[in-house]
C-alpha cells in the first residue's frame, strides 16, 4: 500500500458491474438478450421527456441549476410541500451517500434488513457506522424486532417499502404504529422508490404526511423505475427543512445534470405515462405468479415491479443457464432469484427459457 | 437540533448559486444576458455530441453501464493507459469529494492554495481533514512553500494548473522538481480542468508521463470547459491502479449518466472543436487583455478562459453594477474579480459595460 486510504473502505468491495447486453451477445453468439436484471421500466420513459431533452441540447455547456429552483418548484406545487424540504439528487444513490455523509459517525447503529437495497449498508461501512441487521420475517420488515434494537447510539433506520428485492410492502396502519414509537432523535429514511407500482389499499399512497407528522422522517423517491429515468439519474427526497439543510451542505453544487433536471420536470407532468406503466406491470406481475403457481413455486406478494422467487434450484446456476438463452436476471442467493417485469413478450420469453433450465 | 449531524458538516456552508440568467433579467427588466461568470465554453459543445444524444434517448430507462466500459477504453486508447488506470467521475466535483472520501481521515494536513478551487478546502473539512494553506506567491504555486509544510500527517497536495481562479501556470520543470521531493506516500491530485487552453511552450502538455513516472499523483480532467460539457457532468481521472481502485470503492454504481457517457466519447472524437474553441479564447483574451491595458489594470498572464483582474474598485460592487446592465461576471474579494473569456461580441459588452460601472 502506496499511501495509507480510510481504515473503513478496506473491507468495501468495489461495485461489480453485470455484463453488458452486448457483452453477453458476444460471447454466447445471441441475436436477442432481454434483461430483466435491474427493475427498469420496459416501456422507456415518456415521449414528452425526450422532446424536451432534444429542447436543452443548445445548452450542455451551461452548469445545471445547482438549486435545481425549476424542479423544486414543480415537486413543491405538486407535493404541497416547501422548496426547503425538498432536495432533488443523482438518482437515490447519491442521495443514501449524503445522508449518511451528513449524520454518521463512526460507531453510529444503523437499523436496517438483512435483505434490502444494498447500499444501505455499504453506505454506513463507508463512513464507520455499524450496520445493526434485523432479519426480514415472513420475508418483509420486522418493524417490532427494529424497535428492539433501538439504543443511545442508534442513528439511522432504513425502511424500504415497498422493499427491493423481496417486493414485500408494510401496511400504513403498521407503519404509523412504529413511527410513533422511534425516539424523535432517530433518522427514518423511507424509501419508496417503488411506490407507483404498489396496488393495495393498505399500501401507504400519500407518504407526505408523515413528514408533516413526524420530523425525523426523510421520504425518499426516485424518478428511475415507474418514470423510466434510470439511465439519467435523479431522485428527490422530501423532509423537514433541518434534515434538508444538513444534507444539502454535503452535496456537490451542480450534483443533477441539466437535462435531468428537465426531464424530471415534464417526465411528473405526464402521469398517463405512470398509469400505462402501472397497468402493464400489473398485467405482467398476474401473467407471471400464474406461471410460477403452476410449476409450484413460492414467491412473496409483489407490491413493485419485480418478483421474488424460490425456483427449487441454486440461483446462480438458474442465472447462468438463464444468460446462456437470452435472459438476464438476478440471482439472490440459495434458490432465490429475482426477476424484473418486462413486457408481457419479455415476460413470455423468461418463463418459456426457464422451463427449459428447469426441464419443465 | 433534532438529530444529531456529524460534527465535521457545522462549520459548512451550503453551496449559494448564482442568480439564474432569468431571474437577472426579470429582476432587472432586461432582454439579454450575458454570464461570464462559470469560465463556461461560448462556443457550446460539438455537433456531434448532440447528434449522439439524440441517438441515446430511447434508452432512458435503462441503467448506465456502471464501468463506464466504452469510455475508458476510449481513453486508455487515447492515452496510452490501461483502463484499470482511468476512472471517469460527475464532473471533477464529485472526484474530489471521492478522492477526500478514500484517503482523508480526521485530522490527516491536506495542503493547498488560498485562492484556487473551492471544493478542495469543502471537502476536506467535510472529512475532518485540516487544511494547510500556502498563500500564492506572484499569484501562482508557491511549490517550495508546500513542500515545506509537509509533515507526517500529510495526506493530499492540490495542485490546479492552469489554477482557477487565477489562470496562472506552473512550468513543467519546476513541476517535475517538486514532484521528485514529494514523499511517496503523498498524494498529489494534478487538476488540469482547463489545459485545452494553455497556450505556453513551458506548460506541461503530457500530464500522463507525470503518472507513468510517480505512483503517488492523480491526474484529473474534465469535459465541463473546453469540451463544453457541464451541464451533463462528466470528468475523469487517471492514476495508478492502486489509487484509482481505492477511489472506486466509494463511488455510487452509476455515477455517471447514460448520456454523458456517450457524449464524453464523442466530443474527444471531435478534437477540431477544441481546436476552434481555444482560437476562439485566445482571440478573446488578446482584446480583453489589450482593453485591460488601455485601463491601467494589473492581471496576471492566463493560461485558462478566464482573466483574474485588478479593477481598482470594490469587486462586489462591480459585479452588482455589471449585473443590473446585464453582465454577470465573478467578484473575486478586495478589488479583483474573475471574468470568462466569452465571444468576442460578448467580450465586447462586456468591456462597455465595465467602463459605463467604472466612468472610463
Amino acid at each position: 500500500m502506496l499511501i495509507n486510504h480510510r481504515e473503513e473502505i478496506k473491507s468495501l468491495q468495489p461495485y461489480k458491474p453485470g455484463k453488458p447486453i452486448e457483452d453477453v451477445k458476444r460471447e454466447y453468439g445471441l441475436d436477442n438478450v432481454i434483461k430483466l436484471a435491474s427493475n427498469e421500466n420496459p416501456l422507456g420513459c415518456s415521449e414528452k421527456v425526450k422532446e424536451k431533452i432534444k429542447e436543452g441540447l443548445n445548452n450542455l455547456a451551461i452548469y445545471p441549476d445547482g438549486n435545481a429552483t425549476k424542479l423544486k418548484e414543480a415537486l413543491s406545487k405538486s407535493l404541497n410541500v416547501s422548496v426547503e424540504e425538498i432536495l432533488p439528487s443523482s438518482g437515490s444513490d447519491e442521495m443514501i451517500d449524503l445522508i449518511v455523509k451528513a449524520y454518521v459517525n463512526k460507531g453510529d447503529e444503523i437499523i436496517m434488513a438483512d435483505i434490502t437495497f444494498p447500499r444501505y449498508i455499504q453506505t454506513a461501512e463507508m463512513m464507520g457506522g455499524i450496520p445493526v441487521i434485523v432479519p426480514l420475517k415472513d420475508y418483509t420488515f420486522d418493524l417490532n424486532g427494529m424497535l428492539e434494537k433501538i439504543t443511545d447510539k442508534t442513528k439511522i433506520i432504513w425502511i424500504c417499502n415497498p422493499n427491493n428485492p423481496t417486493g414485500t410492502m408494510v401496511k400504513e396502519e403498521e407503519l404509523v404504529k412504529f413511527f410513533d414509537k422511534v425516539p424523535e432523535n432517530v433518522l427514518i429514511i423511507y424509501d419508496e422508490a417503488y411506490r407507483e407500482y404498489a396496488t393495495k389499499d393498505d399500501y401507504p399512497k400519500d407518504s407526505i404526511k408523515f413528514i408533516k407528522n413526524y420530523p425525523n422522517i426523510l421520504v425518499m423517491r426516485t424518478f428511475s423505475k415507474a418514470y423510466g429515468l434510470a439511465g439519467i439519474r435523479v431522485a428527490y427526497s422530501v423532509g423537514n427543512k433541518e434534515i434538508i439543510e444538513n444534507i444539502n451542505k454535503v452535496r456537490g453544487p451542480f450534483n443533477v445534470n441539466s437535462l435531468a433536471l428537465e426531464a424530471a420536470i415534464t417526465a411528473l407532468e405526464d402521469q398517463d405515462f405512470i398509469k400505462k406503466s402501472y397497468d402493464l406491470n400489473l398485467e405482467g406481475k398476474n401473467y407471471l405468479y400464474e406461471e410460477f403457481d403452476k410449476m409450484g413455486f413460492f414467491y412473496p406478494p409483489s407490491e413493485t415491479n419485480h418478483i421474488f422467487v424460490n425456483v427449487e434450484r441454486n440461483g446462480q446456476e438458474v442465472f447462468v443457464e438463464l444468460q446462456k438463452r437470452g435472459v438476464i436476471i438476478r440471482p439472490m442467493g440459495g434458490t432465490f432469484i429475482r426477476v424484473s417485469i418486462g413486457t408481457m413478450e419479455e415476460n413470455k420469453i423468461f418463463i418459456e427459457k426457464l422451463k427449459e433450465v428447469l426441464g419443465k
